[in-house]
């Protein structure tokens, strides 16, 4: 063992116990609960945020808790014991085992794989309890979308049907009582079919047409199984893993936990670096989310970075090495033909996409198709092996605003669609990735075009960023183009952070990024109309309205930064109870305002609902005008 | 003189001195510059933004500087010297002079200006040099609608003009051959219509029409003419003056010129308390921009915040006052008619707006049309007395997506638009405010309502927030429904701060805001297709793609905090001139693919472009991979 290897295991194992601690700590009024399905071992978790109740002339009326889908898994529940050099409890073990199609190997059968787990060079960074992989028996198929056509509705099905559904039904009659269902407005789903409550045989039905997957690999039978398509929730993947430093393996697994507290539907690694393989097996044991990653970045550390000496032999190995360690998704860009690769030759910034450059290099190196189209149904058999599903990459997305919706863009996104066929002839799942730089009245083509091109397979995109002048706030800009592309379909949108093209995101980076991306996605879900989106605003803006702060904090996205930021201007404890803000003052209240506005409706006929009234209000407001607050700022 | 009205005197001297010095700094490779018109004393400012060549293979290629909107005023230019405790150069008053309809009078004509300018207690507060105030002549119509239904074009026309062209005639045979022209988006205007160039007379034609306005009081000549209109470019206003505490004075100044520097179009000065009147003196005084302020805040402070013993005399005095200290627009909550009130009886979060209450509240009070509905008349002789434009209020806009566009608000709208044909036809100004919380399915009905309703008056709204659920980010909700109805055809976006709903903003949060309200509103002057708006974005993505980081940097809207993003990963300063990403290796690179690329095409037939080629590459590249860096992270 070197001292360069001992020290990193150190690290490791020092890292996990704080990471553990620090991600285990829930939402303040926050309680994990469980949903049991009607299969064996189907156990949906999710999050209850409690609310205080509403104090009214007659007394106190209670407020309902609200249900919210989680992404963070196990590590909030205190009954679940969390070490990391262990990794997570495998959740789908039984379902995989249960299903009788698949094997397990004695090990690793990438060549890769078992050089690396042969070598005692890494052994100080190898995770400690590397289960052998499981495969699909010969000649079988372990795709959910095999299931889904064959009529089967798998536990996974199921799982992902009541998750979709936060409890809306359940609770319905609750979050009426409360007002928590007030107006939400019909939706525009531009073809869009939101079902009122998502049923299993609606989940079956969806991935049976391509229209939604679920990724998951039988390798990973941590991950709680989540759906993306565009008849569901909108969901949001975080990008870690971009260090090459060996040490960040823990910082890597920290930045992965930490994305999925702040609501990361999957995370994908794309670390590079001399520890990848060991980075990636550290993170997949321990994610509750579905994994992406980007195979040929790691087929060209094989050669050195050298593009032109890439194989299809060393990328399929990689491709099983990878699908052995339990990724759910790959990035593969397939779409990348040589025909199109002089398409980019009059862009402003030209191949903008890592692994677009690596495939257009291989190709005009070579002066032929890319291994990647020519072995496209070689990498069907390994996909369906493990069920690992595509994510069809956008090797020529444009790069700046310039270049979007040019040429290149669609022809390569129009092979995506002729590839995405192929891959359902064996019944693989399949996602298609999506720009980039993209001004707001270039969107909807883009969306318009991917759906009839590639026959509604669920659309995945980055940003897009609506302009490209503010770099330092890419988050922002891409988040326009994000919440604007999610209404008009897309099933999947991959954040960006402050950081983008400057640097390294680090973990405020990854936070902001990944709260910007919720609002994006749940603004697509509100104007699509799903069912229920509008629970927690009217929550948030009942507990608003009746200065239920510490209400307002936690039913919000970021509770810890509402709460950092009001207290900056009224930090002290009873500000957060006391009923007032600057719209109030001795004489002036907009409570009592509403007041005299239900009673004067009231009179004339018009039907009041119950209002909040609070005592001691004069006091509270004088103190905190004297105070100069000010909260609501009217312009 | 009590030892705290000295206090504060000295404070504000002193940070007069402060401000000054930092607001002077000029963003790193930009120069002030001017634009001279064809009438006297029209010299109109614009900020021109230098960058380096591109190396090529052949040599240094230049790059032309990029000359943009400026609203700084004259803090970054180093030949004007400046003094808050003087105030800034009066740039108009030439032309107020000789346009001989106006008389300046010995001192205040409102009751309360005149008691404030002789009250010892305050006299320490004062800014020393208030000039009388100046009046339209008796008969006189003062208002730039005025002169332009009489088909004058004013001095301030001809400059708005010039303005909101940014020299693209003059410089783009240079744009065009450095590719800052290269592909300029169709626009998607619904109905706008954007001259290729702005003309003067355009200038007239629209604001005669009602469709634009400029803001500015006779009696602040020190601001710079802009125009808020939906052929125009997409303005921004900030909020300041949130506070009630006394010795905040030079604080509200700091924020207005802070607020300048990071692009507010216009300032709204909300300031609450005792010193509200002397507040406002300073900051009209240094202010740039045109100055807004919602004089109902003021009158109800007037009657120790009972909004039932305001009266039409005592808010008569308060637009006097106002006006003649120099507010370039008021808001005017006229449209909360008695009998919309009733109707917000069923909403989740009521009244909102502090205005729309306080007028709600008397209307119920008194069980009669608000003052400010029977005297519309009245309010228009004095808007017209000094050319204070209308900001015809949202009083009863929604304070949660649950309320937006219900009969409440859109009854409102509706009057607002009976109050414009009546302001018309006093040739005042208008223009009308809006919204406010509301989902993205949404958005566009109020904008299309408002265009129809209104006659086309120029919309200004706040936000929309299109979630309710994430307080701490509400820059980034309403961002995202500002960038849309911008595009739909809002003029002008009022900022929303991270602090929104929770506290005072601090001078980070005003930069936040405005950056990110900078952003929506480009994203919107290129959806729409205004001229040219691309320019800054092909400069900059140039620079991004030929590695200069500084002109990448310099051309973002916060060259600061790229900077230091930047820096916190590369620190140092070699890497900023280096050529490389994480993209490129010993082997390969995105730069080198793209001149293989362009061989290739050219080989083909296809013509390429010319390219930069940098030397000593790889070695930095080698560097910059073995930090760990990682700059263009795909998906």
């Amino acid at each position: 063992m070197s001292a360069t290897t001992k020290t990193i295991a150190i690290d490791i194992a020092e890292n996990a116990r704080r990471v553990r601690d620090e991600m285990r700590a829930p939402f303040t009024k926050s309680q994990k609960i469980y949903v049991e399905g009607e299969q064996p071992g189907v156990r949906v978790p999710m999050r209850e945020i409690h609310c205080s109740p509403t104090r009214t002339e007659a007394g106190l009326e209670p407020n309902p808790s609200v249900t919210v889908y989680d992404t963070s898994g196990p590590y909030q529940d205190p009954d679940v014991e969390i070490d990391l050099l262990a990794g997570l409890p495998a959740l789908r073990a039984g379902w995989i085992e249960a299903r009788a199609d698949t094997e397990q190997l004695d090990g690793p059968s990438s060549e890769f794989g078992q050089h690396r787990a042969a070598d005692p060079a890494t052994a100080d960074l190898r995770f400690g309890h590397i289960r052998p992989p499981r495969k699909a028996s010969d000649g079988a198929n372990v795709t959910q979308m095999h299931y889904a056509k064959r009529g089967i509705v798998t536990p996974e099905m199921e799982f992902v049907a009541i998750r979709e559904n936060a409890r809306l039904a359940e609770l319905r009659a609750e979050y009426e009582a409360a007002g928590y269902l007030r107006r939400q407005h019909a939706g525009q789903g531009f073809g869009a079919r939101l079902p009122a409550e998502v049923t299993p045989e609606f989940v079956r039905d969806e991935i049976a047409a391509g229209r939604a997957i679920i990724p998951n690999n039988i390798n990973h039978p941590e991950s709680e199984p989540m759906i993306i398509g565009r008849n569901f929730r909108v969901k949001i993947n975080a990008n870690i893993g971009n260090s090459a430093v060996t040490s960040s393996i823990s910082e890597e697994v920290e930045k992965m936990v930490w994305a999925t507290r702040w609501g990361a539907d999957t995370v994908m690694d794309l670390s590079t670096g001399k520890h990848i393989h060991e980075t990636r097996e550290w993170i997949v044991r321990n994610s509750p989310v579905p994994i992406g990653t980007v195979p040929i970045y790691q087929a060209l550390e094989k050669v050195d970075g050298k593009a032109e000496d890439l194989t299809w032999e060393l990328f399929r190995d990689t491709l099983i090495e990878q699908a052995e360690q339990g990724v759910d998704y790959f990035t593969i860009h397939a779409g990348v033909r040589l025909a199109y690769v002089p398409m980019t030759a009059d862009r402003l910034t030209g191949i903008v996409s890592r692994g677009g450059s690596i495939m257009a290099k291989w190709c005009l190196a070579h002066h032929q198709e890319s291994f990647l189209y020519t072995h496209f149904e070689d990498i069907c058999e390994i996909m369906k092996a493990y069920d690992v599903a595509f994510s069809l990459g956008d090797g020529l997305r444009p790069g700046c605003l310039s270049d979007a919706n040019d040429a290149a863009q669609f022809a390569e996104l129009e092979t995506l669609g002729e590839l995405t066929k192929i891959a359902w002839e064996h019944d693989c799942q399949v996602m298609i990735e999506g720009p980039g730089h993209v001004p707001m009245q270039l969107i909807k083509e883009n969306m318009d075009k991917e759906l009839r091109d590639c026959f509604e397979a669920p659309f995945y995109t980055l940003g897009p960023l609506v302009t490209d002048i503010a770099p330092g706030y890419d988050h922002i800009t891409s988040g326009i183009g994000a919440a604007q592309i999610g209404w008009y379909g897309t099933a999947m949108l991959c954040y960006v952070t402050p950081k983008e093209h400057l640097g390294l995101p680090d973990k405020n980076d990854v936070r902001d990024g990944l709260v910007t991306y919720k609002i994006a996605a749940h603004a697509a879900d509100l104007a699509k109309g799903h069912p229920g989106a509008q629970v927690r605003d009217n929550a948030l803006s009942k507990a608003r309205f009746e200065f239920r702060w510490e209400d307002q904090f936690n039913l919000g996205l970021d509770p810890e930064k509402a709460k950092e930021f009001h207290d900056e201007t009224l930090p002290k404890d009873s500000a957060k109870v006391a009923h007032f803000c600057s719209m109030c003052g001795p004489h002036f209240c907009s409570m009592k305002i509403t007041q005299d506005v239900r009673d004067y409706a009231a009179k004339q006929g018009i039907e009041a609902i119950p209002v909040a009234v609070e005592t001691g209000m004069e006091e509270k407001a004088r103190e905190f005008r004297e105070q100069g607050g000010e909260v609501y700022r009217p312009a």
